[in-house]
């Protein structure tokens, strides 16, 4: 069921792997089937090396196991309050990638520094607040998912695509799993890129608004004329 | 003589190397034999491209070698000491990792600052004290792994799989000697984490008690529900 | 047409992924042909994996497409502005590889700190004025070209062969388009090691501008002494 | 004529790219023949991936080439300094590998701080004075060798088996070309240790100096014990 997702989210958490966002298993990536609304992810605690296609793990919005005879990442209910809270999302990754990560445990969003965020992230990569005791205790997971639903309110999440748990590491998604895991990769630089930066102690105003409206135009919406025309070899 | 435990603990120093962990050859690893009690352990300042399975040393808890032709590792009275101070580890791993040792360069302690880091550890990863000049003139081999244990106290080495070794560098353990190697490259992986989060100063609270507590209690203990059960692929 | 450039060409960009300078889609190399005056660069957001070198794009200097079925890279206009304000180059590269990019970001030349970069740099690495609002509305990438040749004024584009663009990466350039290739991986090198030596807080005076002549002119020039003559193994 | 020296000399150039230390062709090493004094050296400019063995060029003491085809280093005359100055080395690398040369730029020594420094460096690591503007107008090359052998004064080569050359970078010695280039690579991974726990503020007397001379003489000197025996696999 599904075969086709399945190992397009197994390739996609290989892929976390192979950018180096993931040591061990500190990491997972799942997709949505949008006719169904399965999702297809990661089963935990499973060595990437020894992972096949067919212990991808299908589960339904509620979270119940639809096929795989594993467990399911425990971070998986966290993924599906995302599928929940954001229709529009077709695929999720979750890493412990290390500057993204830096600034999740310092509690700081990563302000738009320069152009490579401008062309990825619509404003600042915003961060959760804390989660409250109660939260922890109970259903964790689950609430890890909607204090990132909570910080989003009025933000885009097509604009927007990923976040900083304060305390613990970036989500990032797309329109699918290999975008979400693309969106990882990026962010893990453009966060490298910001600590830098900071380090350096940048003058004001090096980069103004309509520079991060120009750069994030240039490749999405209506009037994007980065790469080819659909159809066309990418 | 216990050709699979030297088998294992020669794979694992190699492992040492592939994680970056070790340059040339600044690092070693041992595991132990519960039922004879006999230690394997790398020999000392072999080349780990030449080192064989037979190369590995074996020794009696006091130290004496019962099998091998070759020196063992220099550090091997450190790894005995924490082996008599730790019933309960079966496994230990030493390196000169970048990170850790900034850490242990410093003599500061590597606080938890997010959810990396309890996974692993259940608090702060310790730091000792320095060697006084005797305990360095005389057996300071045997002398670092007493201050390791001093240092420990009521702490449990369970929960806390590794120290710093203040102007040296990191010990880990665990289990078996491949938890050991795993817990020497998350240390390495924290230990730079941290390093990134105190440059950008963290807000307060940011990491609560609650939050290291939940983490922990995912992977280790009688609660855990990280992974699969047990005799399932992991 | 104009087959081997095209080939040289696609070879640098591949070059700069090799080089660790190039995430995903984010860098292009174009060289010129020194008899027609045609461009043959990068088309826009094609990965590198599957380009072949009849993917180059030949244009004119106007912008116009000679040949190639795809789109040029979206920032070939400021390529172009960059060979007509510049008749001494015959390639250029531009990434947003990390280091470079902080200073960028942080709207900072990079001072002239030591003999590596005395070696490639005859003074600092330039930065740019940020573009005005207008500016970046109509013809960004083409104003990105100009700013870039505003800035250097009196700067000889021989001498100095990159910049940095202000909230945005390098652009390096050269004699040919594997020359423009190897002095983006050398500012990378130098930006990184401009990055450390600043937070170490260097004692004035430690390279003083005598330095940066001899350096310079040991490789640049008519009385260049570095390597082979011409014509020798290379 | 010396082919044996010539290869090993080759290779140790190579092993200067393997380790990471060298960037294109910033970077050689080269060993003496003890008997007819006679050193091997690298030519200059060569790229590393088409230098073959017959490449390295023998040159006398004053200079002289006594075989081979293409110009020797344009560091030559440093190399014959110090082999003049020190006439225990039997081999010298030079590099501009990134850490040590921070420290270099910013014309800082690197302070031992811990067990890894002090396993190689019998103390800091020393920085030459910069040189004035008449020692870098002629004669550039053997003055910067002239520096470090005033800044040695009262060192032991054999002790502090390299230096700092302010604004410049490392040079490193050893007995072989090999222990050279061995060192080059700890003096790296030492420098890189040593700007992380500077950042981190390091408490006073972590490392105190019986501990500096109890690690120098573990690996050093009459009383060493680390590694096998003479004539033991290595």
């Amino acid at each position: 069921m599904l075969e086709g997702l399945k190992e397009i989210v197994w390739k996609a958490n290989l892929d976390l792997v192979r950018f180096g966002l993931v040591t061990l298993t500190f990491g997972n990536a799942s997709g949505r089937d949008r006719k169904s609304g399965l999702v297809a992810i990661k089963p935990s605690g499973v060595s990437y090396e020894k992972m096949e296609p067919s212990d991808i793990v299908l589960l339904d919005l509620s979270g119940k196991t639809v096929e795989g005879e594993l467990r399911p990442s425990s971070d998986a209910p966290t993924h599906l309050e995302l599928y929940r809270a954001f229709p529009e999302i077709g695929g999720i990754a979750h890493t412990h990638s290390e500057c993204a990560a830096m600034f999740a445990q310092a509690g700081r969003e990563i302000p738009c520094l320069g152009t490579t965020h401008a062309d990825i992230f619509h404003g600042p990569v915003p961060v959760t607040r804390r989660l409250r005791r109660a939260e922890v205790l109970k259903e964790y997971e689950k609430n890890t998912g909607k204090v990132i639903a909570e910080r989003f309110g009025k933000l885009n999440p097509r604009e927007i695509p990923g976040v900083l748990v304060a305390g613990h590491g970036p989500f990032t998604w797309g329109e699918t799993v290999a975008e979400a895991v693309e969106n990882s990769l990026l962010l893990e630089k453009i966060a490298r890129m910001a600590l830098g930066t900071l380090l350096l102690q940048p003058s004001r105003g090096v980069f103004p608004a309509y520079l991060l409206e120009k750069h994030f135009r240039r490749k999405h919406g209506p009037d994007a004329y980065y790469g080819q025309k659909k159809g066309i070899k990418k």
